[in-house]
């Protein structure tokens, strides 16, 4: 009895195909239950159901309004549109349901502040859908940036996450379209550099935030591809590539003073229960008699995929807000005000002519 | 007979600690001899001579000019301070002796255009020093990057050199006294950077160059740590890395519309005889159905050293000159160039405060 309560009640609003990995997520994490999905459309509610693996008793809606009505559901899964958030993401929180929101969180901070103020105000859970936080390697490398000694300070970053888009995509994704993922590449691949970058600096936020020249737009003026150089006040210095248009790359680099991190399939592992980054550590010493090492490789075995990962430890903020009456934890909302910040500032100094922006 | 005439007689000027790696290099060429040695002081000389494996039968000269009056030298190598590459480039030219001479080539491009009009009025060949342009991994990755199946159109590359300078290295090392190698990091480092990207780049100059904020100088003034973007006409972006004050890396990260190269030792190879890089290639269908291969490893041997293999690609232009009267292959100067054009424009944006530049 005790244990079937512990399980948090998942409801996915929209039928977005990212929404069938976090399904898939929700039925494979142990403290989670795949319960309600809604849709526009009653019927591609059903279908996308059937074809998700969602349990037989679980609930179909023909609008978000109705799943949202539903006081059995716990959380809320939003993989809409970025347009769509405020006002949806929002009313989950109203309708005191912890929230799980794609990324970007919103299509600027300003927007997405009015959400994080929804979810304090109702005592939910926040946490956008940045599946590689999560993943066993991410505490295995933080460890590894983590040491004085192995990796010193931090002194350059430099990010890349670009997949090729095909004809069908470039013309009708909705990552492409003004009017629903408006920040284009910057806000999709882009979201993942910035934030990989935050995440090695320790959410230290840049002073200023410098746009690279030379991104590319579409007919509508949405970002296709585009980079952007980040400068904090000790001399770190970031660099990220974002693109649509270039050859899948999953690429984080981290410079320490002592070591360098390298990590080759930041964003989507490339196995599912295993996978590795590779470490090194190099004294002026060894460069001066010849005898560098290669880097070493780390590998870290996982036994959920990391969006089950990621669920899991939402579900256990949500369940531990409901059984010891916790507040809601502030580092999830806290990092994804962060990232949007930097997003912002990289459009603005875009739309400024590349103009170095103070953040 | 002909097979001792057809081997390449070298001088070094100087006793620089770069010039012990390509005085084996030398030895190990086939087509060429460890000749002589000059040293300002002829105790410095002989002492060099004796611990870099220099035959018995060398010579040894206490000044350069006495090296240059041999008239049994075919070509000189000059590891000199760049500050002195234009004074003593220009006596090697003229006393028709074919010219290797380490990077940075000169302090700017207009001093170069000097050496190199020596070089080209005394018919000597000219190339600069930098190694990895020769090893036969190079040439594999070309083919990689040719295969407009493979690779497609390149989108972005990006570039990072850096080493840890100790104490030592930071104070007293002539690559960071403005007197001796004024260019500091960008010179040093950053010439390996820019080069690598020339080369993916296939030598198409960029239109546009901008140094990234953030650059770190020491109490001379001299570059230690600076990185920039460099933007073409159609798009393709590029960004380095460059800094005496980061762990040891050497990653070259090449993107193009259907295939990235990506390579971790592209100075310095981890191993001398065999070395590698991965590539991929994934189509957009394979990201929507989630089968991504992991890139591939190629793992290219070589019988001699990188540096080997450009001493002996030098001497074999310099026998085809003497054999058949044939002119020096301008490919080289002709890169050099190029690289000291965007040396020169990533210093020119620095000291207009992170200015664009025009190339």
């Amino acid at each position: 009895m005790a244990q079937v309560s512990s399980k948090v009640k998942f409801g996915i609003l929209g039928c977005a195909r990212i929404g069938r990995t976090v399904a898939r997520a929700i039925t494979l994490a142990p403290n989670s239950d795949l319960y309600a999905v809604a849709s526009r459309s009653i019927e591609k509610a059903k279908n996308y159901a059937v074809t998700n693996g969602f349990p037989s008793t679980s609930k179909v809606y023909g609008s978000y309004e109705e799943l949202l009505d539903d006081t059995d559901i716990d959380a809320v899964y939003v993989p809409l549109p970025t347009s769509l958030h405020l006002e949806w993401a929002v009313k989950v929180a109203e309708k005191k349901k912890h929230l799980l929101l794609e990324k970007p969180v919103a299509l600027s901070a300003e927007e997405f502040d009015v959400i994080v103020k929804a979810c304090e105000d109702n005592g939910v859970q926040f946490m956008d859908g940045t599946f590689w936080m999560h993943h066993p390697r991410t505490l295995k490398m933080r460890e590894f940036l983590d040491d004085s000694e192995k990796f010193g300070e931090m002194r350059h970053v430099h990010s890349i996450y670009t997949f090729p888009g095909n004809d069908t995509f470039l013309k009708n994704n909705i990552r492409v379209k003004p009017d629903l993922d408006a920040l284009g590449a910057l806000g999709d691949v882009g979201w993942y550099c910035v934030r990989s970058i935050l995440w090695v600096a320790n959410y230290e936020l840049p002073k200023t935030v410098t746009a690279l020249r030379g991104p590319i737009f579409n007919d509508s003026g949405v970002i296709l591809a585009c980079g952007a150089s980040l400068q904090w006040e000790d001399g770190k210095v970031a660099t990220f590539q974002a693109s649509f248009l270039a050859n899948l790359t999953m690429d984080l680099t981290a410079l320490g003073s002592k070591g360098t991190l390298n990590i080759r399939d930041f964003v989507i592992p490339f196995q599912e229960t295993s996978s590795s980054f590779t470490a090194s550590n190099t004294s002026f010493e060894e460069l001066v008699t010849g005898l560098v090492q290669a880097p070493s490789e780390h590998v870290v075995p996982t036994d959920l995929p990391q969006e089950a990962q990621m669920v899991k430890e939402f579900s256990s903020l949500a369940i531990r807000i409901k059984e010891s009456g916790s507040k809601p934890e502030t580092k999830w909302p806290s990092i994804s005000r962060k990232t949007q910040w930097v997003l912002d500032a990289v459009k603005a100094s875009i739309d400024k002519g590349f103009e170095t922006v103070e953040i």
